[in-house]
């Protein structure tokens, strides 16, 4: 048997994923003063990135959990991962941290990978691609992914055509949904415990749900995709946070 | 190999359900006052929430879960997701929250998939199905769920005429308990870990039992069905909540 | 392909295993009267329990576990599953409570599965086995446990007769341990994790090893059966209770 | 298809594996007349212990566990599960348990299978196997292990004579290591979760090492080994506690 | 069936992976005058450490971890199990570890398997492999593996020179990352959870994920690894702990 070969990839900028649950026993128990202060820092820190944002060296979205995995999904895009680090540990460092408790972190990056000819990093279209400033759409949907590697299900084993050929396929599906929601693929190989990060957003929450399910039934889901645990959430302006905060 | 056909569905209310924790002890250790404020305030979130009921903008239930997985299971419906999440951080910031935690939480939206010919949102019947005013009967049910996909028994490669065949025979086990059990089949793709959530209602807890045993030797169970956790529970009514919480 | 026939049950009395763990640091804590009054009061608790079952209107056992996974582990039988939450509110509301931790839980009813003809709920024989007085012997086992489906092994696919056969076979093995381990058989579909439990009492501990690993070599174990964690205990008498948490 | 015929045991000593993390943060807060207090007690529990391991009712070691799944691992051989509860108890309520937390536990007895003739537990090796007296040599591991069930790799579905084969091998591989490393097997079907647990001593780690993966390559251990969380550790002599527990 | 041919291998220093959380919230609590002690004390550690490196007994690196698994990532090789065990049982006394709260720690030993002739111990190459000086570089990358043992995906069924011939395929796609990306692989059999460690460096991180997800394609990735948490991690010098740690 001769390995299939390897698919190549181009990479953007470093991703985190990060959720935090509210600890709203202490917030309550927290001086009026003290919770002051902890939303406008928070509300500096996010000041901060959205102009990181504008300068195009960055992106950052955050969004209102439902259930109760998280109450904050925050989702960074930096271009180094040192960048990515120093932001988690002044995120850590800060007062509103007091009253969050770790849920779930995910470190991926912004991947392009080659299946279907060479991207080119000078490509207008690929940048945007690789560095996307993150929609601030009414809903996200996160999941981690693996393709399957097991008996004659192992998605390593197949020729680089078949592959290209149902990712193709799955490929004409997500276009179903153009305008409706918008996919962002961050690879973590090496990086976190699943192969891939999916981020989509939505205005209209329904149809996350449209194009997953539907997605299931393309062969690439069926006999490769498996998938880690969701988070789905509302968006969370900058403006709601003393609302939301509210006790 | 061609990908299966996918089944369209037709969604309805949002639904998010909640089981919560007690903490006896630190709610033996507040004050009667705070105690019977916490009471009342959760009370008047109930109050509200039959509000909205009655005038069939969602739809809620709370039952008393039996062992240690719960205390608490609340079901809620909702046209919007932002909706559940209002709710949730509302409940969240009550009074009575200082003394639960959290346990489990389900994110899904009741839907009806279109096997059987399409169902007009138009037609009151499918309007009353998905839209469903939650009964009260003295037992409930809840379990996520997944179809297999896994070698020779993957649900999502199956000819959709298969697929078809197997829910109708499936359903032939269901209407065997009509009146006994409620069935509430809510959709979680890109919302949360499992695929499904399906709640049932029963007034004799036995026939929960023997619906979930039966159904288990249909083909669609036996061969494809992959169950999460089981959480059972007794009705608790308003007015009983004063009693429960006594200590 | 035509669904395996179902097997009817006849369902006795609704059954709590509940496992709790002792923080004895918080225990040793306590005042001499508060540590006197929390004994008392669950000493009255087993009292009241003792005279239900006294009136055959349900049982219940009390043992120590061995190992970390819990200290103590209680099983109880009551008629309906209301009575059971009611019994577990009282002991969460205890003073003893407030020095156990939940360790583990179980919800499940009596069930005599129909293989080998129906039992009548009339004959004394049947209702001795549905509404079991527990024995108080020396030592007990629960665990739970799954019928495998899974490809060429899918016991809800099997044709009703081998079920049977494969079950009258497991049960001679059962028949050899008789006198020395008394076994009851609890269903728990739709009610918890797992599809059975099992729980096993007997003089002498190794009696209980022996049986589960003759067991394992029997076709149903072998290729269908899977299990749970495994709960081993010491009986714990009343007139003990003293001793046992004197610090 | 018949069932394979069941092997017969002979078994020994009752066996709990018992690992604790230290508290050190809570540790150092205590007075140092506390902390001398708990060591004291610790110590004359160790002596106590040592007795009976003299008088051959029982046997027990403790190491110093490497990594962060515990700090302390003892294994306690007694001749009832009784009296492994009584001491666990005694253990439970003593002064140092209120620095330690309980990181796992494992409860088995030591087992002889009969697959190469019949032992008489007159004949003093097969007494002196049943009732070991615990090597304290400088390196302990622990792990608990399964024979796999799945489809055509099936242990419990082997012939007699086979099984019997492979374990031959398999001991072949052991005994390379004589001298190198003792091992002591000892099997927990309705004590534990898995279904043997497998220490190990070595004066050089190295042995550990060796032969846990060379024994991997036997069939027995390739085609039907399922392995559960693997201990390790160096040995703690009671006159190095004071050092060892020193702040 | 004969069993497949064990491989030899030669071991060199013992490893310890530990990695731990930062409890901020504590740590801002503390005085001034506690967060200098902790930090100075931790940098004397490191200090020490540097020294035995020096010495050439052993090797050490500390890195950032990105995302909630951990904060810091400490990699530490000695001579013994017992000097691991001391340098972690001194960290654990140390002040800073009040503030830091275990996250995963990992125990093996470097580990070069002779699949390919015989290495000398006596050969300074070896020796370099065997008593590696950990880089400094960038970044870091760890997760532990272990080799499928499935059906007809059975790596210790394989004859050895089909194994040999696999992993010398595997090692050319390493190769092709020489410079970029240092490897360390440690084995654990026997001592942790997974059967070996795989410890990368890289001066830039996307060479981490480009040789992971590379190999995954090579067949005895594809077919035969199984892989557990990935934990990655930007470099942390001993003069920037003080930026690091202030608050």
């Amino acid at each position: 048997m001769t390995a299939a070969e390897a698919v190549k990839t181009v990479d953007g900028w470093y991703c985190l994923h990060d959720m935090r649950t509210i600890d709203w026993t202490s917030w309550k128990l927290a001086s009026k003063e003290e919770r002051d202060e902890a939303i406008q820092e928070f509300k500096n820190l996010l000041t901060k990135w959205e102009d990181v944002e504008k300068e195009e060296n960055g992106s950052n979205v955050l969004y209102k959990v439902v259930g109760q995995k998280a109450d904050l999904m925050l989702m960074i895009l930096r271009p180094t991962m040192n960048e990515l680090t120093d932001l988690e540990t002044e995120l850590n460092k800060s007062k509103l941290a007091e009253f969050l408790q770790p849920a779930y972190s995910y470190v991926s990056v912004v991947e392009l990978s080659q299946y279907s000819g060479n991207s080119s990093a000078d490509d207008p279209k690929t940048r945007e691609r690789l560095y996307p400033i993150l929609p601030k759409w009414e809903h996200m949907c996160f999941y981690p992914m693996d393709k399957r590697r097991q008996g004659d299900e192992n998605w390593y084993s197949l020729p680089f055509k078949e592959r290209a050929r149902q990712l193709y396929e799955h490929s004409k599906t997500g276009r179903k949904y153009a305008g409706e929601v918008k996919q962002v693929i961050t690879g973590s190989f090496g990086f976190d415990d699943w192969e891939w990060g999916v981020t989509l957003f939505a205005h209209d929450a329904i149809q996350l749900k449209k194009l997953v399910y539907e997605m299931r039934f393309d062969e690439v889901s069926a006999k490769y995709g498996e998938f880690g645990a969701f988070y789905v959430g509302n968006h969370l302006a900058k403006d709601d946070m003393d609302d939301y905060l509210h006790v």
